[in-house]
């Protein structure tokens, strides 16, 4: 589709951006449990107001809604949340963080990408889509919001689960996306898993002198010697069984990923890393596709200007794995486990830190992830970044386990939208753009 | 000496508590600059009036006193200082830290004994032997008292090291020494080498997401297998080269560490130490003998509640070693850094983070420690411990390099003394005992 035979969406697109500042203004901030109803209520009415059917259920922090409307041979479920992150530091934002206002192509909020404007873009979509089909919807739309995603969705697995036949669907929308500055959209079909644990040593009730450090062991060595046996020196997580579960690589995957443009100069000019890991020919395939063991913290004893002779009662370490399919959570801690006690380190506690996300992946040669390929390469002009995973994680796992169906992940995000950070935004033409992916792939798949 | 034959000393020691309780008025806190110089008016006062000439020379931070009376075959030096910690935290003192306070058999003062209480305690023990010996002192006593200890005697080493003929003697007195809660002194003839490194790595500018593991490598990962690298489960350090220089064990060492009794179990004990190093008949040998890699402190990423799946940019770790002669800092340092760079490990600076301190150990056979082990016994009427080191360090070397003397540690602290922390205190019996043992050691050394 060139821009000329584009449809004329400006009024939906319009009435977006008003549901978009409306949603904004509602502050829900699940970690504060801040106007959570309020917002679900809006959200519900937003819905019901299109024809949706709308059943709110109980969380644990905030309710989750499944709405449901329309008919036709395809049934597209569509995952969103309306909660949000905390404001915090207020300070740096440049305008007010629940006022949604425009400044150089740009739209700044809370909640502007992440995750109402998400939401918005795809309700205005299915309303010119309600439009083009005369008041129907050539397919049957069911609709998952919860309120509870920026907490860790706590309710969430368990609810798809207990929910498989109400939400059984062909293909699932996940509920972010991006696109680049240069305008082509990145498309995921898959979320690697995670397991975020702590590590806990402790050697006496007390700090002591560091002169006793001849007779008593030291926790953050105990720690480090733990923390080294983890992985290999080119990042390859080196605990015995770690990779037995992994899915064999399949070529479409291998193909995607060739097709990948650069190496992430961008992530690793960005950030000025010295220490990148691998060869750049292989930064695709390990950010789609290898399983990674991460040190997110390490804290012990003394940490102020110059020395402290101290050898500290006791440290911890945070770490967190990224999974590939089809390993299994549980069965990573197990086996940490293992290798601590065979290595003499059994002293050394695992705590599970939140619950564990399994990896999820969908087959890139499915008609739905294909579909939301060729749309998003129409919509926006630009061959798409189709990319088998994410290397990062969410809940997507419980989608394709129990409604049984592929999942694509595409949005209107942007690499620098902030997101949880002050100043989040979007920008307008990836809004509008968002708008009309929205409307022609719910087309696309309504006709099958 | 039973005590039925002990000198009346009363008169001595109700002097030397109340130079004590002038002492500890003056908040000489070298940390903080306070008081020094009034304090090092104070202290050459009191040598004046028992006929010391005091030269005094400009320190980093405060004076240092060389002091000089007496006449005879045997040259003593002894060293102390007259600064103190800061009395932070001062809400927990149980009475004002600057006001000698008496209660229950103790004295409570900040410099109650480190190290205002050592020195008066030996003044008082010199001031009873000018009386026993007719106003004259049997032999020449030097005494070194600086200000800045509690800072790290910045200024110490290169200042014996110039004055070394000024300070020539026959034996160093050091500046404490303990009794054990029955009463036996402990002595030591030696203290370990210290060196205080911080080992810092950095791959980023800044923090990226966790999920960049895949790609970018991790500062704590790095610095863990630095740590680890350091040492055995055993705590033996495994820096190739550095047992080169050690001096063989003599065996006039190994009897006296066979000589003491337990296996630490009031260290291991009172700390509750769940994880103690190398076996219980090997505890005083490690303790004296070992030298010793230490973590002092490990700080880098996320350390709050729950998880954080960041990649930390940077990362830094604290380590002392604990050296024993005849090893070199300088040459540590350099094997560390070989021994990073063969693993691969180069990125990771190591930054030096004050001077470090050689270690030092008096020959047991020497008549000097015999006579101070013998009188100790007399005195306190228990078998001395004689360790031939601490496992502490301290600004010992200079002494016996340049000074060309055995140093020997003899005092009045007690090991719930509260050194550097709120309530330090001595008790009244092992300043008595002190004044009795300077008064006994002084005089020994002065029949030759």
């Amino acid at each position: 589709m060139t821009p000329e035979t584009r449809p004329d969406l400006s009024a939906h697109i319009a009435r977006g951006l008003s549901d978009l500042r409306n949603l904004v203004a509602l502050q829900s901030v699940s970690a504060q449990g801040r106007m959570l109803l309020e917002t679900a209520g809006a959200v519900a009415g937003l819905l019901r107001a299109e024809g949706f059917t709308v059943r709110e259920y109980p969380g644990q922090v905030a309710p989750v809604l499944v709405a449901e409307a329309g008919s036709g041979p395809f049934t597209l479920l569509i995952y969103n949340h309306y909660d949000v992150q905390p404001e915090d530091p207020a300070g740096l934002w440049e305008s007010p963080p629940f006022t949604l206002t425009e400044r150089d192509g740009r739209l700044y909020g809370r909640g502007a990408s992440d995750d109402k404007g998400e939401f918005v873009s795809r309700l205005a979509g299915l309303r010119a889509l309600r439009e083009r089909h005369g008041g129907q919807l050539p397919l049957r739309v069911k609709w998952l919001l919860e309120g509870e995603e920026e907490v860790g969705s706590p309710s969430l697995e368990a609810f798809v689960q207990e929910h498989a036949a109400e939400l059984r669907a062909d293909g699932v929308w996940w509920e972010f996306g991006s696109v680049t500055p240069e305008g082509q959209p990145i498309l995921y079909a898959g979320l690697k898993g995670i397991v975020c644990l702590e590590l806990r040593c402790r050697v006496a009730a007390s700090d002591l002198h560091s002169s006793t450090g001849a007779v008593v062991d030291n926790p953050l060595f105990r720690l480090s010697r733990a923390v080294a046996s983890l992985r290999d020196e080119e990042g390859n997580v080196t605990i015995p069984g770690f990779h037995e579960d992994i899915r064999a690589e399949n070529q479409a995957d291998l193909d995607a990923i060739s097709a990948l443009p650069g190496h992430g100069e961008a992530l690793l000019r960005g950030y000025e890393v010295t220490r990148p890991l691998g060869t750049p020919g292989d930064y695709h395939r390990r950010m789609n596709l290898m399983p990674v063991v991460n040190i997110n913290g390490f804290h012990g004893g003394y940490g102020g200007q110059g020395s402290k002779t101290v050898l500290p009662a006791e440290g911890m370490v945070k770490i967190d794995f990224r999974l590939v399919p089809d390993q299994q959570p549980d069965r990573v801690v197990q086996l940490l486990r293992a290798h601590l006690d065979a290595q003499g380190l059994d002293d050394i506690e695992i705590v599970e830190l939140e619950s564990h996300q399994h990896p999820a992946r969908s087959d890139l040669n499915s008609p739905f992830v294909k579909v939301a390929a060729r749309v998003a390469r129409e919509v926006h002009g630009h061959e798409p970044l189709l990319h088998p995973s994410s290397g990062g994680s969410g809940p997507m796992y419980p989608f394709m386990q129990h409604v049984g169906a592929p999942v694509v992940a595409m949005g209107i995000g942007n690499p620098t939208g902030r997101v949880h950070a002050p100043n989040e935004n979007i920008l307008r033409r990836d809004f509008e753009n968002g708008v009309r992916f929205a409307l022609e792939f719910m087309d696309a798949l309504g006709q099958g």
